[in-house]
């Protein structure tokens, strides 16, 4: 680990993040709720959807553009299905809730889909993905990402953002395998980090207006990020949008506020969740015995020159999870100096 | 049009095909639902998965690797989802009756999931995300592809299958925004479309397994194509596999049977679809109203040099429909030379 980083248990980052919402007035147990998320997303190494947003979320929260006190209800409702109006509360808070509806729902039916308007950002697709996996159930999400930086593909209007996908399946004695992806090659976050630390971005991640490479992310606004297989990625991008925010009511394409330029417009964020209960389909244990099976078959593949072995979607994360468990979660300087400034600002205690 | 190509009507090719069927020994009415599907392929654009493909099925029917006379039933249910047996059927007859079903339950629990197993290949995934829009319902498809060419993300086996995705959404006055695509940079299909022709692959759909490009479509079986956004596509084609197969007791990974190599053995094929019913969640002419919106936005672009306008997916397949219905679909020579050669066979009329 380089000297840039130090390490934070994972009690000390969940009460440092808690403190900081109770102060900016969230109730006990959204505060709860939000700094257990957004704590889970550091552990399962998604460094860039955890506390490395507080700031901005903070931010939001005191300016008036995310609701402290919201109340969260079903407005539409079938028996496998429910839209949610998440009264512009923290998207940890709605999509938590959205998650739990769908698992109630799909014990019942089979299936449920429950979306949301009126919500927030909401850290990493996987933590509400992942829901479902302790009832044994299969847990699909998607949002509709919080700024635009993807236009249609062949065009240069900012029109969609990198609207990702999580799916999550439950295994026997594996860790169940977690796919968590931006419909673009790098989610945008990502090139937040780069920022932060200062570091180029590689070619393929964005292109400029001409369509030429942009390396620096300082001028990230210059141009935009580019969708995995070009115009499948723009396909992918433009549905998952329309699922997670046309049809839910919430924003889309032009729609769609900026949170990293405004602090205080309502974003109107729209996601949705998919509980698949695997019971109604077929044996629990017989499944997860076949996704251990599928664990196998991929890792006992031959390799490419350069590659030392396959790995699972969420093999990485739950490798960190199991790391960090052990020897805490590395915070970057730069990142610790933005908490340093956020904790003066409201004048609680620093994280170390 | 070049000369390597002349053009049948709709009725000539819909009559041509359902001829064949009834000859190889389909029952009259699942005869006329298969030629109606592959036809509507043909019709839109996708020339790579309707008559194109008769050939093969053929060889399969009169192998016994496909049932003729199958009863494809209903193995587990719960209000919002149902799982198929497909009884070794065409999958066309498979997906077609299990979207059916998924939207009846739709319409009275808002969303609905259909699995199916015991299948077989059913041509391009978009013909049964299409059949949900005439209920002004959402329709998604998956399925696993029918035979390996695609490792896992850094390994050589060939464990995954294109694994396509089709997801269709109603629009007021525009054509509904339809989109299908495999998880890799190509379609296996394009692969053989190009042998057929004779002519090379570009750079980008194929390596070999040095990771050296692959353009030569005579050695597609010494490589593999390329998943779109490398890990990404990797990811999506093995969970659309795990849902699409595993879930529902169908071939996944080592189990998938190459139907190219192969016309006797069972594929147990798996699918399925979701259908959304947007009156659950909207009004659903303001709904299609703001599809027709998300076109204009997307329309409305400007473009990046090299190309002539942004398009939507599933705009190519509605011009090329309406274009097909006035002038005919062209059949290119080679094709027809594998038509007249089955038409011999089995003693039936030419094509033309």
């Amino acid at each position: 680990m380089s000297d840039k980083f130090k390490n934070v248990t994972e009690a000390q980052l969940k009460d440092y993040i808690k403190t900081i919402f109770l102060e900016v007035g969230l109730p006990e147990n959204d505060a709860s709720i939000v700094s257990n998320l957004m704590t889970e997303a550091d552990m399962l190494g998604v460094d860039t959807h955890g506390v490395f947003r507080l700031p901005q979320y903070v931010k939001r929260l005191i300016a008036g553009g995310i609701n402290k006190t919201p109340n969260i209800s079903i407005v539409r409702e079938r028996s496998a299905m429910a839209l949610l109006n998440g009264d512009n509360a923290m998207g940890h808070l709605v999509m938590e809730k959205a998650a739990n509806i769908a698992v109630a729902k799909a014990k019942d039916h089979g299936v449920a889909w429950v979306g949301a308007n009126s919500s927030n950002h909401a850290g990493p697709a996987s933590l509400y993905a992942r829901i479902p996996l302790k009832e044994d159930m299969i847990g699909i999400y998607v949002a509709v990402g919080s700024s635009n930086h993807v236009p249609p593909w062949g065009g240069t209007d900012l029109l969609l953002s990198t609207n990702p996908i999580a799916i999550s399946i439950p295994s026997m004695k594996r860790p169940p395998i977690v796919l968590d992806m931006a419909t673009t090659v790098a989610a945008y976050g990502k090139v937040k980090e780069k920022l932060q630390r200062k570091e180029e971005m590689p070619v393929g991640w964005m292109i400029d207006k001409e369509g030429k490479p942009l390396t620096d992310p300082s001028k990230s606004s210059e141009g935009f990020l580019l969708p995995i297989g070009e115009a499948k990625g723009y396909g992918l991008a433009l549905m998952f949008g329309i699922l997670a925010g046309t049809l839910n009511g919430a924003a889309f394409g032009k729609a769609v506020v900026d949170f990293n330029a405004d602090a205080k417009s309502f974003t109107n964020t729209g996601h949705f969740i998919i509980a698949v209960d695997i019971a109604a389909f077929t044996d629990v244990d017989q499944f997860k015995r076949n996704i251990d099976d599928v664990w196998a078959q991929m890792k006992g593949s031959n390799v490419l020159p350069g590659f030392d072995e396959v790995r699972l979607p969420g093999e990485r994360s739950n490798n960190l999870f199991n790391e960090r468990k052990k020897n805490g979660i590395p915070i970057h300087d730069n990142l610790k100096q933005a908490l340093d400034q956020l904790s003066e600002q409201l004048n609680t205690k620093k994280i170390y």
